[in-house]
């Protein structure tokens, strides 16, 4: 793959693979101190629901909210120090954006961030609040690719793409690696999928680690762009989905990321947004911990009893807790 | 103290305390492993908003949601086989009661807990959960005090009360005293006060370890029967409080507890319910944890700015999580 009109940092991996375990590893070394090593939850009540050991990977406690820090992080880190002083630029109005922003601070960087112009409020402050500029566009009438890369190209900053990247999925294959470190050897790990970078990562550390353990992947039922995709052996491209699981509201696998995972990942299940509220509702009221849509989706999966063969020990990575209260009670309500 | 008519232990501490650092860390080595080593969580939105360094124990993340079970567990596990074998009792609609019937399992021994006919159904089901008999009274025409001796007398059940009792408050102590393990000297430790078991215990572990270390009480603004008391100088009965902090709505301090907190507490704080509700909307949003009211009250107040001289180091108890979506709706909303 060549370094794109974007300055793209050069790719890492090999022939075979994209990404491999030492870029994972790596990745981990670079994210010491920096990311939080986040902890990894219990619950009898929680084993005795799903009938198996559960260990929970928490990422709503990483820092910005969400697991979406650590491949930020390392994309960013391993640009050279010419293209840090030119900042970085993102795409996104979910999580990817807070990501970026405080991976470019922490780095003595800047970074422009483009996002719809009806992009909630609350995530336009959060990711100002970071320092970062923020960049509007009309979804409507404006092609937010193209103008992210006019963007990046006038201004000369290189654009951190949320998932479809080497050293993004480096970044992201940490919290599995995290994960198995504390708990040993798993039948399975549970995996919410969006662009497929949480996953990619996750299954090239935990096969690397325990070559017979089983990746699972979770889609919303009617955003199983994966599934299909796996099924048919190609990416799919389904509509836009509907889902309160935003962070999963994609219509089509990436194009790195899927080349990773038709390999790794042995299979999809699909949740409901009733399942996924219920799991959300059960993670406050026994876990005491905040989970939004899309990372509670794994979760979700396993205690609805989607997860065909039910594991004995499985991990599951409950990837971000960034949803305020007004939205968790429109959802999750009474 | 005389053993009880309820056949309670005999009492430790000293003449001079009814408690000491010894017994804190003899309920420590007694809770290992039955406990849980609760996480400390910080944050750098946190530290910003009070101007503080703030470490924060997270004991919702305790076994049955909240601190109550360490002096519960603690209080049970130094009863003699005879007593275990008959079975232990206790009077709590609320975490007390989920504490006293998990200790009693633990133990192998079985509780019977007499709870309001009103109780929400949540906190009977919690609680019979756990294996615990409940009996229920109608609060409006029967004595529970009386009714629970004779119940405890009928059956030969020991009493472990909420928080009046060294074994308990000696329990208690744990939360602190891990908490300092983990950080180190504090210039101050701000805890919330119902009964005032949970900060005598504290204030015991802490002065012992960091003589200079500043006490700080957080209790409801219409529920300071505490703060007056420790002004007058002898216990203090107020009307019953109104407050959502339904774990703070006392009275009146104990008896045991007030003797040791009129000599450790060094200041007192109070808090507004709508204070407790930011605080609650804050840790959701932020930290991603469940606090209940009562849980929450210790940071609000140090948030709301109403802990005078503000330390530079600060820890402070969020005390429980034991709240459903259905009432944290009502009260945070949207």
């Amino acid at each position: 793959m060549p370094p794109s009109t974007d300055a793209e940092p050069v790719p890492a991996g090999t022939a075979t693979s994209p990404v491999t375990f030492d870029d994972v590893r790596e990745a981990a070394a670079r994210l010491d101190g920096v990311a939080h090593r986040t902890p990894v939850l219990t619950s009898r009540t929680l084993n005795a629901l799903v009938g198996a050991e559960v260990f929970v990977k928490c990422e709503n406690f990483q820092r910005v909210g969400a697991f979406k820090f650590r491949g930020a992080y390392n994309a960013a880190a391993r640009l050279i120090p010419g293209q840090l002083a030119k900042g970085i630029a993102a795409y996104s109005s979910g999580n990817h954006a807070q990501a970026v922003a405080l991976a470019a601070r922490e780095l003595g960087s800047s970074a422009v961030i483009l996002m719809p112009e009806d992009a909630p409020r609350s995530k336009r402050e959060a990711t100002a609040g970071y320092g970062a500029e923020i960049v509007t566009y009309d979804r409507y009438t404006q092609d937010r690719t193209a103008l992210g890369r006019a963007l990046a190209e006038d201004r000369g900053l290189t654009l951190i793409p949320p998932y479809d990247h080497p050293h993004v999925i480096a970044g992201q294959g940490t919290a599995a690696l995290e994960l198995l470190e504390e708990t040993g050897e798993l039948d399975a790990l549970v995996v919410p999928v969006g662009g497929g970078g949480l996953i990619a990562g996750s299954a090239i550390a935990a096969k690397a680690l325990h070559p017979a353990i089983r990746i699972v992947g979770v889609e919303p039922e009617n955003g199983d762009d994966t599934k299909r995709s796996l099924e048919r052996g190609e990416r799919v491209t389904i509509p836009v989905p509907r889902t309160i699981a935003d962070g999963q509201a994609l219509p089509t696998p990436g194009e790195l990321t899927f080349a990773v995972n038709r390999h790794l990942v042995d299979a999809i299940a699909l949740v409901s947004d009733a399942e996924i509220i219920a799991a959300m509702r059960f993670v406050f009221e026994r876990l005491k911990i905040v989970l939004e849509p899309s990372g509670a989706s794994a979760l979700a999966a396993l205690i609805a009893g989607r997860v065909a063969d039910p594991p004995r020990r499985v991990g599951v990575i409950a990837s971000g807790g960034n949803i305020d209260t007004r939205r968790f009670t429109e959802l999750v309500g009474g």
